[in-house]
């Protein structure tokens, strides 16, 4: 997986801020922005938060290219609604000219010789089978139904803040799939980067510095027990970003 | 392909008139209800088409159920964000328990001996590789990771009206895929027996009876001659629902 | 405030069991449907509003019409974007037919006598003013600009079930404004009896059934303490309708 | 009006276009975007427009602040769903300290001497009536009931250029309200100067470069009869800016 954060809206965090106070005063934004220290950006955003006034969040977007993912994933990624997509299309593409096929390997999968085998087996057939029928006169767009959900794609990528929240909420938990989870942990380490303030209380919802909760209510869960301990101790949820991974 | 128009808001061509007399009108809704006549319902939603004003058409919805699609098609489908979706999920659904694999075929791989017996073949290597990766511990959903875009999915699906004329316009083109483009002439075919006058003047563009042209701008299309020469004869575009197919 | 629910989707309870069951299931949308007792029916809408799984509820759709709110909840209502709207238009309407401007008047000025007449006064003189300068020849929608915010207007609207839980999560609060307030409680009583397992745990979140929790987190707000010693005996929270307005 | 460009996405222009790519190749982003000449964005742009793809041009959003509108304009403005908006609100500004009401006058009255007596007189009394209010006990949030549609209110708000396309469609229009056209006339020069290729082909469609049409389809519109004429001389349609406002 190769995630680029390729653009985002110039000082998010304050350009929320600046949102947000617009709201309750009656002086010019540009007067807002000339008075407001960093220091009340950072508390303006933990208020937010905590009195769940999201919409300013909206303000500031983000924009991602990434390669090397399944279309096993895109295809859960594209049913977040909030959001903008530009995919590389299978219907486009010809895959007559590519020596393998571009596909990606499961983790348990990839450390199982056995698995791998017959994974990497199945993969090439799927592209001979298409080759095959190509070259027998079907049209490449229908050959594809051959390809698995395995295969590569990429995508140039947009989101708000507040539609990341959800993302992240839903997609850095740990019941999520395992791809689409990896992807929200890159996505989640790039944005705090540009916007710490902004992603200071996001991922998954049992790891949040204030309030945190369950989604899934499933006490099954290995973290649920943990947050449960914690919930006084909120910092202790976090960890590190290695552990969230 | 099996798809059932499951509810849609009752009377739905009466609904987004009343919607629409509203905006003009100091009356109360059940007043205008009361007044409006069947012949003044279609005058209003011909208006309507004809100006541009299509927000009173987001309250009629329809909900969709739809079996034997691809995920070939069902990623291009949920492409479409001002829609709901409940899909089956391939990550709950346990694939050991079937005999074959439920797949979609295009037409044009069935109607060619030699192309069909590669494509079955491909199809039952893949289930065969599945259940092998299974059988050796790997879990369903990693395993899945073969499984091809011409597998059978499921859904439940919801849009307005306003939402579907942006996907006839897009999907009743002859230049769309051929599945999504059967499931959106099948979809309209549905929605005009229920919301004729909402309905009258959908699809690809190229055949509206009002004002019609060409989303693609594109003089190869063989519509694009038909189109010029009937723009004063608008009935002539449309042809029959068979010619549609 | 006259609030009509106009239409809805028909057995709306059901549509969203049957859209949910979908996702984990592989019989036809049919087969679920006529499997499905009314009593499993309840069970699967709280296991989906305990679990967060909220997308289902986006099939059900509610059509409301609504006269006599002004123009000071209606700038509110009309923030909620996933909804559609067709409002009366002011550009549109002739005041000059009018014996007097349809307006609300906020209950705390309607009982309180000296409040009232000034109230009144500065109203009728609104009008007046209207009046004396459209006949000076200023364009009807241009001697709008002095009509107050307390000015009816007239609705009608369309949300569907997961995005009401979201307007009822915010309007029916008792920090928000009494007007709107007032509208949300009026809908919550009206979807309920149509749609009573869909909008059993529905309104403001501090007196859920399951999980309450205060959004503004504010432990001024009288319901707080409420919410907090009622957490363990849920039944306690919600009260009757009538103590909800 | 005070309309201010708070915030872009960097370089626009160029990251629409390589999104569009994304969509037809298979490199890289990176490598996308290395090869693509200025002269490349700008076919690649009008292409897009003129093919009707407009999904890549959701990817670049502009955030405004504007001060000195009215609530008559900002009504309006909300109602365009696909944007984020935090406006001051009335519910939490004081107006007890203020020596005048902030209002807008709409310029037909401005400069009828006689209209203008009547429109402020009728504005001051508002003020009168509403401390009168206050200071007898009446909620401020109350009080505001009689605050006219002429009143002053302030945004921040984002948009991206799919949205603004669809905007400036509709607000550019010599149909549309006065104050809510400069507005988006206003908007339209702003976002021209660091997205010049985006917008080129933007505003009422009537002065499209390329396809002008006429949305409203209204012969009695003055600009009805130059669109037909220019329809093969494009260029004449668009004037300068200045013809534009």
């Amino acid at each position: 997986m190769n995630l680029v954060l390729m653009r985002t809206t110039p000082e998010p965090d304050r350009l929320v801020a600046i949102a947000a106070r617009r709201c309750y005063s009656n002086r010019s934004a540009e007067d807002i922005d000339e008075k407001l220290s960093d220091a009340e950006v950072e508390r303006l955003l933990d208020f937010l938060r905590q009195r769940n006034h999201l919409s300013p969040f909206e303000h500031a977007d983000f924009s991602f290219s990434v390669d090397g993912i399944s279309r096993a994933l895109s295809h859960q990624l594209v049913r977040h609604r909030i959001a903008s997509y530009s995919q590389e299309s299978q219907r486009y593409v010809n895959y007559m000219k590519v020596e393998t096929l571009p596909f990606i390997t499961p983790p348990k999968i990839a450390n199982d010789d056995k698995a791998l085998q017959i994974y990497n087996q199945a993969l090439e057939h799927t592209l001979k089978a298409y080759r095959e029928m190509v070259e027998a006169g079907v049209a490449p767009e229908d050959a594809r139904y051959v390809f698995p959900n395995a295969i590569e794609t990429k995508f140039v990528f947009t989101m708000n803040a507040r539609s990341l929240f959800n993302f992240f909420e839903q997609r850095c938990c740990l019941k999520a799939q395992w791809e689409i989870r990896a992807l929200a942990m890159a996505m989640l380490a790039e944005v705090r980067k540009v916007a710490p303030n902004i992603f200071k209380n996001a991922g998954a919802p049992c790891r949040y510095l204030q309030n945190p909760y369950c989604r899934e209510n499933d006490p099954k869960c290995p973290m649920y027990k943990t947050m449960r301990e914690n919930q006084n101790e909120p910092d202790k949820n976090r960890g590190t970003e290695e552990n969230n991974l």
